[in-house]
């Protein structure tokens, strides 16, 4: 099996709630979307929400309830320090929940949590010691 | 907040039992990993795996059971319909369970379904629709 990732899909409660969501943090949804399904590109690996229960049943698995505690986290990386707590606004602004204030974090970043609407949590961090590349990625060694 | 993704990070019940369960999928360990973490660079993107409740104290939550049914699910797209036997036949080979088989799939493709050995979902599969990179990315229109 090759080393890659292809598309993250979050199970939602509602596809266009959660969609409008990632809209209002700027984000705009590929052309592949419908009523259905909401794809956002990320480069070269795509996120899609789709409804909860119909992503149970695609997987072929008993539908769950919604998550709870931080089963799968997802990081949003950014170029500084001073990023992180305007980020962290931006989302919050947007309909975000705040789970951890910006601060220091144990392995010597610094950063904070939000939650989006259907208890996904994202991590917004600065990585002292991974630096972006010029167009956002991030390349571990 | 910027169209991106930098990390994503699954909560699992033993680091190293889960790293050994990816590097017999053939997939080779960052240089950045220790006891604590592991880490698999896919491209501009990372994986991480981590204790789980080490990753609900990070994120400042209350730690959870592993998740039930499909709350987040991993894609990982091959080239061609033929390509979606083998590669879950290799994950199940490295200790995955097989929870959906090599099938057509509702939205026209061909695809299936594994857990990792904490319960993460990845569906394997193919999209007629979104031809791959050449390095093997997947953008979405």
């Amino acid at each position: 099996m090759e080393q890659r990732l292809s598309l993250i899909t979050l199970g939602v409660a509602d596809v266009a709630a959660s969609r409008r969501f990632y809209e209002r943090l700027g984000w705009v949804a590929s052309s592949a979307s419908n009523d259905r399904i909401a794809f956002f590109s990320l480069g070269p690996v795509g996120l899609s929400l789709y409804q909860r229960d119909a992503l149970a049943a695609d997987a072929g698995v008993a539908p769950a309830p919604p998550p709870a505690g931080a089963p799968v986290t997802l990081a949003h990386n950014v170029a500084s320090r001073d990023a992180v707590g305007p980020c962290l606004a931006a989302a919050v602004a947007a309909g975000a929940t705040l789970v951890k204030p910006a601060g220091d974090a144990d392995w010597g970043g610094y950063h904070g949590y939000f939650a989006d609407p259907d208890g996904h949590l994202w991590e917004v961090a600065w990585n002292p010691f991974v630096a972006l590349d010029p167009d956002g990625g991030f390349r571990l060694p």
